[in-house]
């Protein structure tokens, strides 16, 4: 059951909004009810808005805590004029502060994304993206010079998903490369890897976690059999051990983390721009 | 030339320090530099940071800014002592009179994505992202009743970074079908899409748009000519309409916008949980 409902107000898709307000709520024992409001754009909007938190006030008893990332004045005022929940304005409370530092004003303009399609980060994203894609799984050879990062590890080491990850948020064109018993047995990065060797990183994982999510696949396959996943994880180790190639383990790590990690040791510069 | 350096620093992953502090340095006309530092989950490392943060305020002569997401009381204390930057508490600032309106105390406990393997949002994710890309551009209308949206439109109009972005932050399972001039000919919906008719949410483009991005792929091509494109995008938007999908134009979105746009009409409970 829910007891108390929080919002989030913005005048662009309230992602940022959310995201931060998330990261706040997740310091408390409470499962509170979420509700994000995006492109609260005009005053109109703003009115709705607040008869909406209002309501929602009266229903449940309980002021609702409504974060907002308003920049347009005339919205933020209109919900700050009318609105009865708690309002925790995160831009205001950390822009004025900033104007007096920089001795320069904000301009209070609206949305990270203004018309994406003539950006060029925006572009590189996309085609980041593509490539990604194109360089699932060892797909393609093709262009590996292109790739920003390589990615090896054993089938459903979590190599798929931390490729579109990088592309999609950090923009980097991330190939990625299974490892296999045949591998293995010659003990050498596969060939055509070679020459990127300074781009490659490798996930690892416990293989009581990959023969779970392997039989998930494939049940009761050899494929996912514990002993298989050992012997493939222990070969695919010690073969990037050999061959120095960094690595980390995805056991009990998000995407984000392992995405994290990757910039730390492989593209420090995507941490300082 | 940066002439002001801006840290993030976090003792998760930084995202959430790097998303909002972002968000807010967008209001201001200034570029400077940006380094953020994950992991920052011990005195130790603090002591590190300041060091850092304290060498780069010296050689620029600038107070550098320093968003902070620090949820381990000594190690913000370690930053609060040392730092001579402009110190911006994120969590403290709205925690502190959280704690005031729930009458709750704060765990202060780090990062949101603590043993991911085990949280069942965080697995759906995964399936999202494995289903959306076993999906794309229509390549299996296998269990697409277990699709939670259908994307359509001409080939290039953003269904594939859209499908990836919803599968991946929003854990939606997304299939993406292309529309093709057979499809228009037949003046119908792809039949396999008939039945699913609620979930399927449509993409156009621009016809100058469209060819500048095809023309990327295959230059001087019929596929990207511009009577071509205005050929498909009409007929695109001709089904659409009589088949009452909605649909959106993507010339002048980003993903996130697109992505927002869609939960509100489709999945308007993937706002509110």
């Amino acid at each position: 059951m829910h007891s108390r409902t929080v919002f989030f107000v913005s005048d662009g898709t309230g992602i940022t909004a959310e995201t931060f307000g998330n990261a706040i709520l997740a310091q408390f024992e409470m499962k509170p009810r979420h509700v994000r409001l995006p492109f609260v754009d005009t005053v109109d909007k703003a009115h709705q808005a607040v008869r909406q938190i209002n309501h929602c006030g009266e229903v449940e008893g309980k002021k609702p805590i409504v974060f907002t990332t308003l920049v347009n004045m005339e919205v933020l005022k209109t919900l700050q004029d009318g609105c009865q929940g708690m309002l925790l304005d995160m831009f205001g409370t950390f822009v004025h502060p900033l104007e007096q530092e920089l001795g320069i004003k904000s301009h209070h303009r609206v949305g990270r994304f203004s018309d994406a399609s003539h950006s060029k980060e925006y572009s590189d994203r996309i085609a980041a993206i593509n490539f990604s894609l194109a360089h699932d799984d060892g797909q393609s050879h093709h262009d590996l010079a292109g790739a920003d990062v390589i990615l090896v590890g054993v089938s459903r080491s979590g190599k798929t998903p931390t490729s579109l990850y990088l592309a999609m948020q950090c923009g980097l064109k991330t190939a990625n490369y299974p490892l296999i018993p045949e591998d293995f047995e010659r003990r050498q990065l596969p060939p055509a890897l070679e020459p990127h060797r300074k781009k490659i990183f490798g996930l690892t994982i416990q293989a009581e976690r990959l023969a779970e999510i392997r039989n998930e696949r494939r049940p009761n396959s050899r494929y996912a059999s514990l002993d298989n996943c050992r012997a493939e994880i222990a070969g695919a180790e010690a073969m990037m051990r050999r061959s120095s190639i960094r690595w980390l383990s995805t056991t009990t790590k998000s995407i984000e983390e392992i995405a994290t990690t990757i910039l730390q040791e492989l593209r420090p510069e995507r941490l300082v721009y």
